[in-house]
Order: structure tokens, then C-alpha cells, then sequence
């Protein structure tokens, strides 16, 4: 089954969500993974300048790249994919969004992306990787949700390698991850000419263990980390704090 | 001009401060360097069990043995310090509380503990190091603070592996340093064999940038970091949280 709205191809299960940001939509499949609040919290976090080239490694639908072109004033924003699906799903979010000159939609490895771009090629990279060193070998399952959550394809040392290669000197590199990680984090990034230089944690409530951790890095830039204050993503049960809804609808 | 109080002679400029704790107290010198808040938090996010020994890096006039000492049922407690005069103002102090048989002060270089212990010997191993990584060659200045503040005769990556090498396998580092030199941290610990396994920001007032961290990291142990909430200091001007108050009163 599948039906066709404004020219896009929906397939069964597709559906369109409002992006509620200038009028963007995004084509999500919620058997496959939906965008979260992690991608909307990088986003906010992340910075594009005018005329720069943004490029997303792990794309899923795009809704990065999406996001920074309904946001910002860079020309160009690349995701990548290692999932055919995802990546045909972002395409038609970009064709419903009519954002084809400015946003595109690859299915590439993220581990060769030296073969499709040249080094240095970009001004900022952005990342919300799987984030889960827990698979391995013990993990089975190669659904699209496990390839997003479990470092299966690609791990934190290779995504530090892929986005260093792709920036320019004196490029940012933005990623949300998992504050459990942060060792593994550091080092892969210090590892990879990339110096953290802007850190915040993201606590669910006030007085909470931090589930989430947003990490700029410059290439080539010296050491001193900036650690901002604290993010609380709920006042109360189920509303967010003011700044949670800024970053959402501002 | 020197006094004699109960035994102790006092140099100009010493004076005995009391720690609330225990009724233990501390001999200090003002000029040279008096114990912070750094080393009282670290003394509350530190654990030393029933007959274990500590080694403490850097330990200044030996707030840290001492508080230790006076909180935990530990066996042992030695301090270091490259400073001779530091050393002679911590064996004041102990003298003055007649804990010689639990708590000792050597006038030693970090980086040569290797020719003093043996290699595994300590349970725990605790350091309030120089924080500044600007020194290098650009200060002239080796005043005792200085020392204290600034990495002149010991740096992190030397700090790491002077614990790493006193640690027994399965020991506890216990670290107070600074947020902007997180990544070095990390670093250094991961490079030495220390897993990072606890991390506390620590902000002067809610909502504000933090300006100290704590660490506890593992001899040989898995990586996996768990990330407290963070710990105020202030609640208002000139106010402790109730939680830095139970820390120096309790």
C-alpha cells in the first residue's frame, strides 16, 4: 500500500510530521526510527554560518540537515547514510520540502566517506551516532533501531576519524551522545586532531543524572573545554523547561 | 619569632585552625598556601575503607590524610609533597593531633614515588594537583602558591601515572581539578590504565558554568563513566547548600 502527497510516494507505515520551524516537514516511519528530542537539542546546539557547508554523519531521515537549512543560512547540507531506506526517506522529506539545492541525501559508509568527498571539504560536521558500545558480538538483531543505537557499522574512534578528515582546519564538529561514553568520547576526539572545546549535559529534571551530553569540537584548536551549565529538559512531569520549548519552537 | 603550643613550635605567620571534625585541627601558614574548599569537597567524595591505605599526591600541609583520617577507618594515610616546608607544617599538624601512627608527611617529587613505595601498594590514591596548564615557560614565579597552582614540577599526565604505578589493581584514584581541563584528564587517566567510573560537576550557584570537577577512576576497571548531578555550592550569596554543608560538618 502507498499513496502520493504533493508528488512524494508515501509507502505503508510513512507518514509526514510537521517540523514546526518556517513550514518544514519531515517523512518519518515509525517502524524504522523517528527523529527524537536528541537531533532537535543538536540542532540547537549546533551553529551553521552563512555560506558554510554542513555535512550530517548517520543521517537516518535527515532531519538534521533539515533543521540547519530551516534554521540557518548555510549553503549547503549533506547527510549521510549507511542505510538505503533512511537515506530514500530523507530524499523525499527533501523533495516535499522543495530544499534540493541546498540539502542532499547520500548512501555511503561512514567509514569511506574519503571516497565520495574531498578532505577538509566541509566547515562544520554534526553527528547523533549510535551510542551503544554494548552490541558487539553479542548482539543479533540488525533492525534499522539497533543500527541506530548500537555502534554495529561504526564506533566513536571511527566516526572522530571520518568527521576530522572531512573538516577543514579550524572546522566545528557537533555530536550528541551519552555522558557514559565521555572517556571514549575525549580520547577519540584528542585522538583525531579534533580539541572538545564546548561541553553540555543534559539532565531529564533538576537534581537528575545527566542521559545526554552535547559536545562541540574544533579542528586543530587547543585545548580549554568550556563546560556550559546544566540543561533540564522537564520542570514537571511532562512539560518541558522554557529553554527546552525555545529550542524547539524558536 | 616562634610560640610553643602544646609542643608545637610555631614559626611567624603559622596558626592552628580547627576542621570541626573530630575536634582534629591543622597547622597553617597563610603565606604559603591554607587548604581550600577543593580539598574538603574531595574529602567528601573520596571513601576509604577499613584498613586501607592512602597515598596522597601532592598533599600540601596534609589537609586531605588528615580529614581522611578523621573520617574513615583507612589503616594508613601518607601524604607527599615536593615542598619541604609544606611537609614540616603537615607533620605539625600531625603531631598536634597524635596521629603519627596513622598519618605520615615525606618531602618527595611525584614523579619519583616509584623510589620511595612499591609499585600496587595503596588501596586508594587521592591528589588536589596544580590545576594551570598556562605556566610552562611563562611564569617566573615559584612561590609555594604558585607551586600549588600552577603544573611547574608536575603535570597531569606525570600525576596519572605516579597513581596508576601505587595503585594495586581494582584501587581508586579520587581527583579534584578543573572543567576546562577535562579532556586532558580523561586522557591522561585512560593512557595510565585509570577508567574514569565517576564524575561530579561542581557549580558555584545553580544555572552557573561549573568551576571544579571531582573523579573517581578505577585501576584496570571497564570503562563505563556514570555522571552525578551536579553539586551548588552557594544558594545564595554567602550561603552553603545544604549539601556543602553536610560535607564539612558531617
Amino acid at each position: 500500500m502507498s499513496e502520493e502527497i504533493n508528488g512524494i510516494i508515501l509507502n505503508e507505515n510513512e507518514r509526514i510530521d510537521d517540523l514546526n520551524r518556517e513550514g518544514y516537514k519531515i517523512v518519518q516511519d515509525p517502524k524504522r526510527f523517528c527523529f527524537g528530542m536528541d537531533a532537535v537539542l543538536l540542532s540547537g546546539f549546533a551553529s551553521v554560518k552563512r555560506g558554510e557547508r554542513l555535512l550530517d554523519l548517520g543521517t537516518g531521515n535527515g532531519i538534521i540537515p533539515i533543521l540547519m537549512a530551516a534554521k540557518t543560512e548555510g549553503k549547503e547540507f549533506i547527510g549521510i547514510d549507511i542505510q538505503k531506506d533512511s537515506v530514500e526517506l530523507a530524499k523525499k522529506s527533501i523533495q516535499l520540502n522543495k530544499i534540493e539545492d541546498r540539502v542532499k541525501a547520500l548512501n555511503c559508509d561512514i567509514k569511506n566517506v574519503s571516497e565520495i568527498f574531498k578532505n577538509g571539504e566541509f566547515d562544520v560536521v554534526t553527528s547523533n551516532p549510535p551510542y551503544m558500545n554494548e552490541g558487539g558480538g553479542r548482539i543479533n538483531d540488525y533492525s534499522p533501531k539497533a543500527i541506530a543505537r548500537h555502534e554495529l557499522f561504526v564506533n566513536i574512534f571511527q566516526l572522530a576519524e571520518a568527521a576530522s578528515k572531512m573538516l577543514k582546519f579550524g572546522g566545528r564538529f557537533y555530536m550528541i551522545h551519552r555522558p557514559h561514553r565521555l572517556t571514549d568520547i575525549f580520547v577519540a576526539l584528542r585522538e583525531n586532531n579534533l580539541e572538545p572545546k564546548r561541553m553540555r549535559l543534559i539532565h531529564p529534571f533538576e537534581g537528575k543524572e545527566p542521559n545526554m551530553v552535547l559536545i562541540e569540537s574544533g579542528k586543530g584548536a587547543k585545548p580549554m573545554l568550556k563546560v556550559l551549565p546544566p540543561l533540564y529538559i522537564y520542570k514537571e512531569q511532562g512539560v518541558y523547561t522554557q529553554e527546552v520549548y525555545d529550542i524547539y519552537y524558536n
